[in-house]
């Protein structure tokens, strides 16, 4: 690797790995627990807190048992489980004419990952091996015990429950087998392609938890393999569930083979990106042949969904001209070009069924992309979005004719009176396929606060049923995120879809809020400190603001101070009210 | 002034001051022009963009006609106005046995605001002069004229509308009258104490834009008079609405004479918080003389709202003893101590009449306290804060009865399910009062994030009908804000009450987010960052990720580079399509 990492590994503050094992398989899911300090009342008397078990995305990076060698990759957790089921074989070399290529390219060795998968895996002939086929042959996956078990976060343990008004399917105990039910009737996926056994298995669906993407990847004018690396780490630390990687600069497949080797979560590419850059740039030279060898390189790379814009059809293009600022997706803005370039019909629609059948081979899920998002307030919900709309959920079909998994990607920049719409046509017309939305951002007008205005949305439309959301960085609009940027993304996200999790009642959401509250009537602060998303920031926020050293136990704050603390005047209270 | 200044006046970038005359009145209303620049097409070819006007909190401090001098105040906008009515006399010094004793205590001299107002006015004896009587009487005040003005933002010039969901009860036009009735209604306040004529009307209610308010003040820890001063430019100049100085700390009659006499905008305080510093900070010693002289002391320096836990009952306090973080309002915790101590039921409540007659002199707004409100997810919409908030709906009428205007308080912490119900039982009970809401957030586990956590909480009930937001900066539970903190609320809260704006159509709103979007479009950066509720930020986040100079004209961006830019593909699209 060019230039050295500045990687961030360890246990959280206050906080340790621990593992739950299985009951159907071998197999144990990593949790964070998060450890409290006990409640000491005015007598001195001691009262243990018993400790938070929170969902943990950051894989081995925390876990001390585990060194981290990034040259070596992460350990590869599913492989068992995916030879055991004997439906795929090994290659002997990459099978996409520009993954052999680059594989022979000698100029490339010093940027390559060592460890490199040399013989991926695919489907034996006439076997499908997709969660979903399983899923409706009645099989419970490993997979699928092990998201089951995730999601739950040990709940049972705790007796508090906070139900919220949506109806989001959910029992209050998830079990594997609601896991294989959501994902046979395609209202839920597990990304896992048979190449990235590294990853640890996780699920998209509206009755589980709201789960959020971090986009990474370099732009053709910043940004190194390093970089990207790095910023992958700091992403999963912090709590991103999937990564995109929309690289567009140099050395994208070297890029990203790093990325999958190193990623404990599924990752996602826009394929239609890299195919254009094979095409130099140009939608005139850009072709069903290069695109597809695209997907097959990718797909034995290892990613675990490809945003595919199949549902951006020629005569969808003329709908655009009138809006305000147009097409905003790139995939969409490529794939209008190429369809006025060549005067015909999208290939990504026209192949559709081809392109299903190269995914279910390998398990990547389709991301389905909206290419024709509303890139404003003045755009949103118009007829060139919905009519897209529409044509993904005849394209949803499609791909769970071939048993691929399916998410629907939504907008975008919409009004807050619009969002609701948004997702209830989703499930009208994608037959409850999940909806993974990119914020939406609420108002034009906050550029460098995009993260916030996202946010907003995003809570909302995850509360209404959206399953995942793409996070917005304040340099949305701007600029490419740096790592700062990232970690800021993915917290305002992680809020976001928390918030929902607490509205439509997940029963592991509302313990975190409620040891947190506790903490921070009983002055607490570590543990505030641990139990926060952000317990870096909280600590240093909160140490700025008191002079001096040891202020930090303080039983108060520099916000009010010890005379007009409410919560000093509570005990004194409850002291009155209940003398003893 | 003990410390200098770091104040940062004149223009924002890009943007000049205009006034607008009145028609019924002599009187200039202050708005900021952002000023454009043109559209030029493929073909060089211009088209100019016209100029966006848009509300102005900033007062003088960005008027270049204007010399600031904090020692000498505000020129005094409504004085002719207050003059004009003849219902209020010049007193010939402050009535508050307070006010009077830090005038004579010569050890203040330095800290003292030179031009002090030693000759307060107050109502002729028999006289109303609030705006609500005025109202009433079927009285168009010039403050009447000029908040209409200043909420059309000139909308009339512009074509474009963008009408929300949410019945408002805004007319296309805001006229005088229309205020008259709102204000007549009790649906809507301009909170205008006869002692602060340097403020820019500007009013409160549903059927308006979204307000918000800055909190700043020292706490007995930190921050000098210096700061706050400080501390309060900027808010104004980012948005604030109103601002309440909530000093708990030394010399607090000083400060706020300070903030009052250099603020264009109303300022609102927490009359409880300086009589619990002249009892010593003892609820013991804490008596109505002592509060009822603060009330008077502040009403003849100018505050223009007093926050008011009249609604908080002795029978209401066993309501919270089972809550998972009791009372988290400061002003709240120490009337129920109050009542606890005492054995007897709050003054606030008992002598609310006398309350509404002392402001009603000098027409202080009250905002009703919320002093009850959940702290907590666990705590929202229990029985201790809708017991509270059916009483504030009593004193409301109270209040209105002697013509003193109101704003009802709200929450705090509230799932996002919970939020709706707020707003709904907020007008039910409450006959249509404009709610103030402090958030709400909606989880309790992001500290050091929790702008956000109340911002998307803040735009959801702002758009079901909250009228102003109390902004939460990111130390909230943390610590006292900075300046930085101060600036990053405040246009937090401001991305959400616009938001909230569009949702529920408020005929200005939209136009600025149209501008956006068309100058983003046609890769206008300065435009963009001219446009932006943070034109700094915007800037600075722009040029640092693209490397080298010039850069920032590009018609691209570091995000997605030159090839992979969907705007740019549109122009070539647009010109397929349309040859010409």
């Amino acid at each position: 690797m060019e230039k050295k990492l500045h990687l961030v590994a360890g246990p959280l503050p206050g906080s340790r790995k621990i593992h739950v094992p299985g009951k159907l398989f071998d197999l144990e899911v990593p949790m964070r627990e998060i450890i409290l300090s006990p409640t000491v009342d005015a007598r001195g008397k001691c009262r243990e807190n018993p400790p938070v078990i929170v969902y943990d995305t950051s894989g081995p990076y925390t876990d001390p048992r585990h060194e981290i060698n990034l040259d070596k990759g992460l350990p590869r957790l599913r492989e068992a489980w995916i030879e055991a089921r004997e439906d795929t074989v090994k290659l002997p070399g990459p099978s996409s004419g520009y993954g052999r290529e680059r594989l022979l390219d000698r100029s490339l060795d010093s940027l390559r990952f060592e460890h490199v998968n040399r013989n991926p895996r695919v489907a034996r002939p006439g076997k499908r091996v997709t969660q979903m086929y399983h899923a409706r042959q009645g099989t419970i996956t490993p997979e699928m015990e092990f998201v089951a078990i995730r999601e739950n976060q040990l709940a049972e343990r705790a007796g508090e429950q906070c139900r919220g008004e949506h109806d989001a399917r959910a029992p209050r105990q998830i079990t594997p087998e609601f896991v294989r039910q959501e994902i046979a009737a395609g209202r839920a996926i597990i990304p896992a392609n048979v190449n990235h056994p590294e990853s640890e298995p996780m699920i998209i669906g509206r009755a589980f938890l709201v789960k959020i993407n971090a986009n990474i990847g370099n732009s053709p004018v910043s940004s190194s393999i390093a970089d990207e690396v790095e910023k992958a780490a700091w992403a999963f630390r912090w709590g991103a569930d999937t990564i995109m990687d929309l690289s567009t600069g140099k050395n994208i497949h070297e890029t990203r083979e790093w990325i999958i080797r190193n990623s404990p979560v599924p990752v996602g590419t826009v394929p239609l990106y890299q195919a254009l850059e094979k095409a130099g740039g140009d939608v005139k030279r850009l072709t069903w042949e290069i695109y597809r060898d695209t997907l097959v390189e990718q797909a034995e790379q290892g990613v675990d969904y490809f945003t595919i814009h199949a549902g951006l059809r020629w005569h969808h293009v003329p709908l655009t001209i009138d809006r305000l600022t147009g097409i905003v997706s790139r995939g969409g803005a490529i794939m209008a070009n190429w369809c006025a370039t060549h005067d015909q019909e999208s290939f990504l629609y026209t192949r559709f069924e081809e392109i299903c059948e190269i995914l279910a081979r390998y398990d990547v899920g389709i991301s389905l992309g909206d290419g024709l998002r509303p890139g404003c307030i003045a755009d949103a919900n118009d007829e060139a979005q919905l009519a897209e709309l529409k044509t993904l959920g005849g394209l949803t079909r499609v791909a769970w004719k071939h048993d691929v998994q399916v998410l629907v990607e939504g907008p975008g920049h919409v009004p807050m009176q619009k969002i609701r719409e948004n997702m209830e046509l989703e499930l009208a017309w994608c037959d409850d396929a999940p909806f993974y939305t990119l914020g939406p951002l609420v108002t034009d007008i906050a550029p460098g606060h995009d993260h916030v205005t996202s946010a907003i949305g995003g809570a909302m439309i995850a509360w209404h049923g959206a399953s995942m959301l793409c996070y917005v960085t304040r340099k949305e609009h701007l600029g490419l995120p740096d790592r700062e940027d990232v970690k800021e993304g993915v917290i305002t996200f992680k809020l976001a879809a928390h918030a929902a999790d607490l509205a439509k009642g997940h029963p592991a959401a509302y313990r975190r809020d409620h040891a947190m509250s506790k903490a921070r009537y009983e002055f607490r602060w570590d543990d505030q400190f641990h139990l926060s998303l952000d317990p870096e920031r909280a600590a240093v926020l909160h140490d700025a603001s008191l002079p001096g050293e040891g202020h930090e136990r303080k039983r108060y704050c520099s916000m009010c101070g010890e005379n007009f603390c409410s919560m000093r005047a509570n005990e004194t209270l409850r002291e009155k009210l209940n003398p003893q």
